[in-house]
Parts: structure tokens; sequence; C-alpha cells
């Protein structure tokens, strides 16, 4: 089952968060060719716990790619037992990070290969091959990019804000640490620079909590334009609320109307094309007006044919802009 | 169930290796009071794997004593999952060294702890007092201290040697790395200089391989002696072999008769009582020849009675020499 890596450059690069994004990328993946590939991860919600770096982003891409996610849950993986957290709580540990057996071991293995030098995307590779995905999978950097939520209860990393204090505080700001001395995955540079390349798109992820970071890279917002692909994002924002996570509830705090053309102009000037739900098609012309490109779409993705729907509808819109 | 640091000094030391010397050390805990045994576990075993620090002397005391341990296979937890080793497996990880999922909440915690700073005493009188267990267990040392074992297949540490290579290479050596700075722990020290102090029982472990390792610890022989203590050792041969591990194999291969005289022998100068099992009866007076004084009883220890009883046995043996 061990997909070598592909010498040649992708022709599609699809940008995600956690859950949400992927289930496109899955669809993506389902009908792209692995050589055209390349899905770029979040790395901002990165963290150490138990002395252990986990990467859940790039792991639930993992999972899902991999036919190997908890669909029901949303996060982990499917048939996972809870043995260790069980012990952990009587050993008096820290119990609001789960961690599944099975779970746990991606985290020890991935932590004993950056000990012995391995960066994060040799292991994300090394991981995905194993788990038989054709994709190419890459975290949106290498280098330490977290992060950071400011609330009404102070200053939170990502992780104690999004399941600690289980999204709870407000948002007062938020900020990338690391992302001015954090430079794009050399992959994923090469990939922008070649002529292969044909579009960018954004899966329907948190545009602050997920995607920002990623943007927050020295030159990846540059690259991204000089790429010459068509970039097009996909709403995450459906009805005025979120489809999945705190999106709705975030971007409320942080004084925006809870709607599709915000999460439109968020993106303004970077991408060409935005796949807006059918629920929000009187959104369409407003965002139009901002120089956008609008595809009106079914964005809800209950199942793998709907993820294969919205996948297909998404590039044949970036190829017609 | 927590039972705070007694600030007694013990009357009884018992120095232990793995699973036959907990034996022993579980029969002395059911009948003397908490805050007059101190058991002194090896640390020459520990290793780290997976970035885990790994005690597994210190571990098999620790659910031994706690009524945690696998009885039948004489390692580890009571129904311990194996999911872990599992996702290890298909992550191509290494799988040599069995990790139970409940078993592996002991060792990221005590790796969390250690890299916070915490001392692996302090560790272990942690999880001693949150299992339950009365009586005061304590590593060794808190240094650096690890068997390693010369082999006709190189040089192995002891955890290569024991469990990935089966014990199958032939030992042409054995040495105890820092032992040249390791210093025995301080409350072991404190124990050792105390007029309380009644007794020292070697459990029925390995002498190569888990006491001598404690032997090794700079001026450690010297303060059991100087204790004015009575040191008793307790057979881990019987008829010839070993009741459990590679002992018999051990001296074999460095040239020594397999018989409890040996053992005897290898303690002769520090311990002032030998307790032999009945059925080498007949090695008694050569035994008293080298100076010590013999014991002879049921030495195997199958269930709680039997371990009460030698317990019982070896106290008295001490307390009339």
């Amino acid at each position: 089952m061990e997909n070598e890596k592909q010498n040649n450059s992708p022709k599609f690069i699809a940008v995600s968060g956690g859950v949400g994004g992927a289930k496109l990328a899955l669809g993506l993946e389902k009908i792209i060719q692995s050589e055209d590939l390349m899905v770029i991860g979040n790395v901002g919600d990165d963290f150490r716990h138990f002395g252990l770096h986990i990467s859940p982003d790039i792991d639930t891409l993992l999972y899902t790619l991999s036919g190997k996610s908890d669909i029901e849950k949303g996060w982990g993986l499917a048939n996972e037992t809870w043995e260790f957290m069980s012990a952990m709580k009587e050993l008096g540990g820290d119990i609001w990070f789960q961690l599944g057996d099975r779970d746990l071991a991606t985290h020890v293995e991935r932590t004993r290969r950056l000990q012995h030098g391995e960066s994060l995307s040799e292991i994300t590779d090394y991981f995905r091959r194993t788990f038989g995905i054709g994709a190419t999978i890459i975290p949106a950097t290498d280098d330490q990019l977290r992060t950071i939520v400011e609330t009404d209860i102070g200053v939170l990393n990502f992780q104690e804000y999004f399941v600690r204090e289980r999204c709870n505080p407000r948002i007062q700001n938020l900020h990338f640490q690391g992302s001015e001395s954090a430079y794009p995955q050399k992959e994923l540079t090469k990939a922008l620079g070649s002529t292969e390349l044909q579009s960018i798109i954004f899966c329907p992820s948190n545009p602050l909590l997920s995607i920002d970071p990623i943007l927050s890279i020295q030159g990846l917002k540059k690259a991204f334009a000089e790429s010459g692909a068509k970039i097009v994002a996909v709403t995450p924002i459906v009805g005025g609320d979120a489809i999945k996570g705190p999106a709705a509830k975030n971007l409320r705090e942080l004084g925006y109307p809870v709607s599709a053309t915000t999460v439109a102009k968020h993106y303004q000037g970077l991408i060409h094309g935005f796949v807006l739900d059918k629920r929000d098609r009187e959104e369409a012309k407003q965002i139009e007006k901002l120089g956008i490109s609008v595809l009106v779409a079914e964005t809800i993705m209950n199942d793998l044919e709907t993820k294969i729907q919205l996948a297909e509808k998404t590039l044949q819109f970036a190829n017609s802009i």
C-alpha cells in the first residue's frame, strides 16, 4: 500500500484546517489523481501535551483521507478505545485533551521521529504513505507557528481555548506566534512556483482559526497571488451559522456579521472565486461586487457522494474563472 | 487512598529487582507497618523508548504492591489492552517492547514530570501514594545508572538484551554505566544512617542483573555494611535453576556453578544471613562455612500466603542472627 512520493508537481492545492476542511479534501482526493493533489494542513493548532507533539489538523487529514476517522464524532479514529485516558485519570494526570489508545501511537511515533531530527513534513509524508494515502499532505510550514487566542479569561493557546475551554471564552484578538519567522514548507513553495499548478482551493475551514494561521506564514499570500493559479474559497458559513465549530461565534465576537459575504470579504484580493451555499444565494450579487466570481452550490457534505459532488463542482468552477 | 509520606525512618529495607523480588516485597508489605518498610528498586533496567522514560523494575514494584499487576504474565498490568501497540505496528514503529494502553499512562506521566524537573524518586512517591501503597518505594538512585550487557552479538542495553533479544545472546561481561557518578537516593542514605533500621533484605532477584546495579552505586555497599542492620539475602536459585528469568544462564555464561552457594558467595562479606530453599538444604553447611547464617525455607512463592510466610520467616531469621 506504500505510495512513493511523486516527483510531479501538483495541479491542485487544497488548503485545509481540521474536520470541515478535511471533508472537501477527501472529496478532492477521490476525483483527482494522486500526483496532482497536494493538501496543505494548518499547524497553528499544534501543541505539546504529555511531552508529545500533537498535530490535530494534520492528523484529521491523515485519518480522514485514509478512511480511519470517526465520522460520527468528527475527530479521532473510528473504533477507538480509551484505556490510556482511564489510567491517566487514575494517575491524577491531565485529562482535558482526550487521546485514544490508537491515536496515541501517532503522537508517540511523531514525537520520536521529531526528536531524531525528522521534520514535521517528512513525518507527515511517512504517515500518509503508511496509511495508503495517495495525495500529498503537507504541513503549511515546518517552522514553529502557534495560534494564540486572546480572550476575556486571558491568553490561551489554541487547544486550551478550543478543547479545554470548549470555545466558551470571548475572543478579543488572535495572533499567530512565530509567523514572522515561519516560512512555507519547501514543496509547497515549489508547487506554487510550478506552471503545472491550476487551482488553489480554500476548504470550508474556519477563516480566522484555520486558514489565517496558514496565510500568516511569511510570503505565502504573495506566493499564492503570484502562482497564477485560480484561487477559490468554499464557504464554511451557511445560513448565518458555521457548519461546524466556532467560526460563527468567532466572527460575531470580533464584530463581523456572520455571513458568507464576511468570509468572502475576508479573502478579498486573494481569491478569484467563492463557493456560496445555495441557502445563501441572495448574497451572490454582493460577493460578485467584491470582484469575486460566485458559484452557488450545495456545500453541506453529509456523505461521500456530497463530498465528491462539491469537489467536482468546485474544480469545474475554478477552471471556468 | 492517599498515604502521606512518613517522617519515621524505616525499620526494614527490601532491595528488589523486578518480578521475583517484588513477590517478596509484597509479602513484606503485608506484614510490616507502612512507615516501617522501605522498598529499594533497581533502575539499571530503565531506558528511553518512544521518547518515554520507562522504569520497568520500579513499575513492577508499584503494580505488584498495589495489586494491579498481571500475576499470570508476570509483568505489566492485569486486564491490560494493546490497542496502542496494534496501531504502532500499523505505523511501522518499534514493537519489540510491549507497552499496554494503561501501562503507557505511567510512562507518559512519569516522562512529563521528569521534564518538569521532578526527580524519579519524587515521581515514584507520587505514584505509590496515588496507587494507595503504604510502604515507601524508592529508586536506588536518582542519578543515571544503566546496566550494559556485553554479549557475543555486541554491547546491548539491558532491555535490548532482556526483551528484544530474549536473553539469547551469551553474556561476556556486565557493567553499570554511570555508577561512578551515581549516589544513593537521599532518603535511602538517611534510612541507612538511622538507628531505627533493623534489617536489610535482598529479595530473590537476579544478583548480577538486578542487585549488582544497586550495589554498584557509590558508597552504597559501605553504607549497608556500616548501617549496623542485619543483611539477609533470599536465594533466587532453587534446585540449580532460576525461579524466574535468566539468572541461571547468566551465572553459567560467566563461569559460575549455578547454585544457591554461588549466590551466597557473590554476597559474601556483605550479608549476614542467607535464605536457602529447602530443595537445596545440602548446601547449608558450605554456605555457613562462608561465615553466613543460613535459614532453610520454602522460597517458591506461588500465592499471597507463601509470599507472607517467606516474608515472616525471613524477618524472624534476620532478627535472630
